[in-house]
């Protein structure tokens, strides 16, 4: 059973040990970076544990862009050792599902991207209703949804 | 002329691109690290950039630890290109200056821990005051003064 569990004193180096494969290394910050923006942004993020039960597995951002509005998924990933097992769908389900309690404030609109060559999390993203906009940053393909 | 600035929006990608000298790799948490930690004790900490007039030089961070209480000086460095300037005593008086206002709470009482091995550091803290409480964390002096 996958849930999303607040990053807090009592497992935050678990999410400072998570890593990806070297191959994604270059799609995504890892969770010592991402937290270091969580700081600056505090007042309007909230980052994530991913758990299969007990365990965390990966690691996830929802971000609030006040200037839009909107929701933002940022540096979602799963352990190298949690891959492959249909997490990550579970787990973005469960990132849809607190997006839409709306807890930053209102907005249905929810975006991310993924980086161009980043084939697994593009069709991941594409399979629960994510659409590319047509807007680039860098590499990163931008795609957006409604919940 | 040196002093503390907050991290912000505005300021924390300089922040990530602090560097001190390969040796001292081994003795201080960089900036990314110590601002993730920022995040998950978000309600009793102070990370600052360090500046020199309008350029950042380096990063401490200032923690209140509410269980003793006391204030606690955290993963303070000096960027490499900025070593040796006498600007780690100058702002290790702006820290102390900014614990004197008791942002956080009551408490005179400031320690820091410094690598047995961190000699320069070691003279630093000992010149403005800094005293060994006689414990030791692993590797790392335990020094304290009251401000």
């Amino acid at each position: 059973m996958i849930s999303l569990q607040p990053i807090n004193e009592s497992n935050f180096l678990q999410a400072f040990a998570l890593e990806v494969t070297e191959n994604q290394k270059q799609f995504v910050s890892n969770p010592i970076r991402s937290l270091a923006q969580a700081y600056v942004y505090r007042n309007q993020c909230q980052p994530f544990g991913i758990y299969n039960d007990k365990t965390m597995v990966g690691y996830v951002m929802v971000i609030y862009d006040y200037d839009i509005p909107e929701y933002d998924i940022w540096h979602m990933q799963m352990d190298r050792n949690y891959q492959n097992r249909g997490y990550g769908k579970q787990a973005l389900q469960c990132v849809l599902d607190y997006i839409s309690s709306k807890p930053f404030g209102s907005s249905d609109k929810v975006t991310l991207t993924c980086h161009k060559d980043n084939h697994t999390a593009y069709h991941l993203y594409a399979s629960m209703g994510f659409v590319p906009t047509g807007n680039m940053d860098e590499d990163e393909i931008e795609m957006s949804m409604n919940v």
